[in-house]
């Protein structure tokens, strides 16, 4: 057994139901505060304490690059995937932004970009490979790569608890990676590439045509692995995407909600749930995205994300831009008097 | 001509061409972070600084209570705006703890609740009546009523600008006010009730139609004065959606933005806006609520609001919710690298 087939951490079905009791008493109609009330009680079930909190955030940005590229599927040169390294540490990312102004702690991890000899201070240099192979040609990461992804995963999933972190968010970055997120969408809901495939950073409708066929040429060479979800992610996937499942993966086992930014970290969180259905608890959604697929893969997920502002950045902006919404749904939760503490009548006089 | 009437503060075309032009050089693809670019170069032509903020904050919560009450649309006992009064200054009500949260002024202004002896400390009592008029069966306002709470909306903006306030919210409280909102909503967008009326804070569906039966009889009672904003105002409104839309003018007059809550507040931002059309500009719509008939008003003032949360609470509370999106709009647009700052090729090599 694989480790991210063991076990993850189960809800506190008593705390939950003492915090929908909570909520019932608050002073306003039952249901006026809509999602905030079900993700207060979620939180309330995963922490095991009728009054959550999400003050302590952990940001781990994973960063890859991708053979595909020498297709031509992406907007940008390569290059960009390591300036963007040194701009995350730098401050002037809008992750980076995020974070300071969150007061979340900011990890960057380059698993592997086309640079191998990049040494940034600051940023986790894993070195997996140049970037993964093609996978139009031949399987993205060995089997030693996706292992050592997913650990990655883990392993910031574990010094983000050893932090006393209350929420994960991953985010990633890695030109071509929309490509290589298709890819999956399209082989784990068995869907054709022209349904699924958008611009990603910019691409213009000849461009997006081209990307389309490239993914479903990668679809019919992988065609006999695609049964599996382990190989489907070896075969299509990148290393940042495989360390994002490794993380939403350990995030249900030690029990810290991962909070899912946009259209590749879900594809990352569908690839989570295929290997070990179990941790789907433990995942929120930040946001519906502007990239057309995000919206299939959020239904497949049965997932009502938070917010819906048209954003096409990852990094984890997105989960980030909803964290104060998570933080408003706790104080109101915590902090509303009752109909008897306030002596307000309720409706049912 | 009447205060509303006159000329609201142009917004700076020469600013706001300036905060395109940044948004265009940060480090991210053109557009990527969607609705909050438009919100950051908006809010930089509002404030005339290519670098805007919004953290000084001013909440104004109005209350006044309804007539109509007695033809039995509520599923509360009138008691309660009185009682929510308490809660709004004791602490415990939502929008107090979303305050708090903030760091905003809270000001709490009860136009006319059904007691009036009501005296708490910390309200301001303006004692415009013990409620309005049944509309049902005659104009809910008098026109001296009407000035009076056009007036304190104005008041409570002027307090908030030499407060030094940088986002005016107003937010409101009074048993029946859905129903006041239902009808000027029907009079306004010229909307059958039965295609509107929606269940306010919980009727059931014998309630809401014998709501909409309510209303259509006020609607054919006061057919005649129906061409005339003010005069719709005046027989449909409430003490506290008055107040609300002159606010909103003085808002623009005066050169702050007023960020609008849900159902209510938005029929109070359509008044202002068919009162005086260019205040528009100034108002800011923080979100899409649970009552049915919100999304008809959205639509018809071209609103695109920031989340959609299933609320239907009220208070000012879903406009709250939405000001650290605004927030982190202002630091992503400020803070972020450059291009050129940061060394990262864009596409247009």
């Amino acid at each position: 057994m694989s480790w991210w087939q063991q076990a993850v951490r189960p809800l506190d079905g008593a705390v939950r139901e003492r915090a929908l009791a909570r909520q019932r008493q608050l002073t306003k109609p039952a249901g006026a505060l809509g999602q905030l009330e079900r993700v207060a009680v979620e939180l309330a079930a995963m922490q095991g304490r009728e009054r959550p909190q999400v003050e302590r955030l952990w940001i781990a940005v994973f960063a890859g690059d991708h053979g595909v590229v020498e297709e031509g599927v992406s907007a940008y040169p390569q290059a960009v995937t390591g300036q963007m390294l040194r701009n995350f540490v730098g401050g002037g990312a809008a992750i980076s932004v995020l974070a300071r102004r969150l007061g979340a702690t900011l990890e960057v991890i380059d698993l592997g970009s086309a640079d191998p000899g990049l040494a940034l201070p600051g940023v986790r240099h894993l070195r997996l490979g140049a970037g993964t192979a093609n996978f139009a040609r031949e399987p993205a990461l060995s089997a030693a790569q996706l292992q050592a992804a997913l650990a990655a995963g883990r392993a910031s999933v574990s010094r983000a608890c050893e932090a006393g972190a209350e929420l994960f968010i991953g985010g990633e970055m890695g030109i071509g990676n929309t490509s290589a997120a298709s890819a999956l969408a399209c082989a784990l809901l068995n869907c054709p590439a022209r349904a699924l495939v958008g611009p990603g950073t910019g691409l213009d409708a000849a461009g997006v045509q081209h990307k389309a066929a490239v993914i479903e040429r990668a679809l019919a060479l992988h065609a006999e692995q695609l049964g599996d979800p382990l190989a489907t992610l070896r075969c299509l996937g990148g290393f940042e995407i495989a360390a994002l499942a490794g993380a939403y993966l350990a995030c249900a086992q030690q029990g810290v909600l991962a909070l899912v930014d946009g259209f590749i970290c879900t594809v990352a969180a569908l690839c989570a749930v295929r290997l070990n259905p179990a941790c789907r608890a433990w995942l929120l959604f930040a946001h519906r995205g502007a990239e057309p697929g995000h919206r299939l893969l959020l239904t497949a997920l049965e997932a009502e994300p938070l917010l819906e502002l048209g954003l096409r950045l990852g990094e984890g902006s997105g989960a980030a831009l909803a964290v104060p919404l998570l933080q408003l749904a706790c104080s109101l939760h915590n902090e509303m008097a009752t109909f008897a503490e306030a002596a307000v009548a309720d409706r049912g006089q």
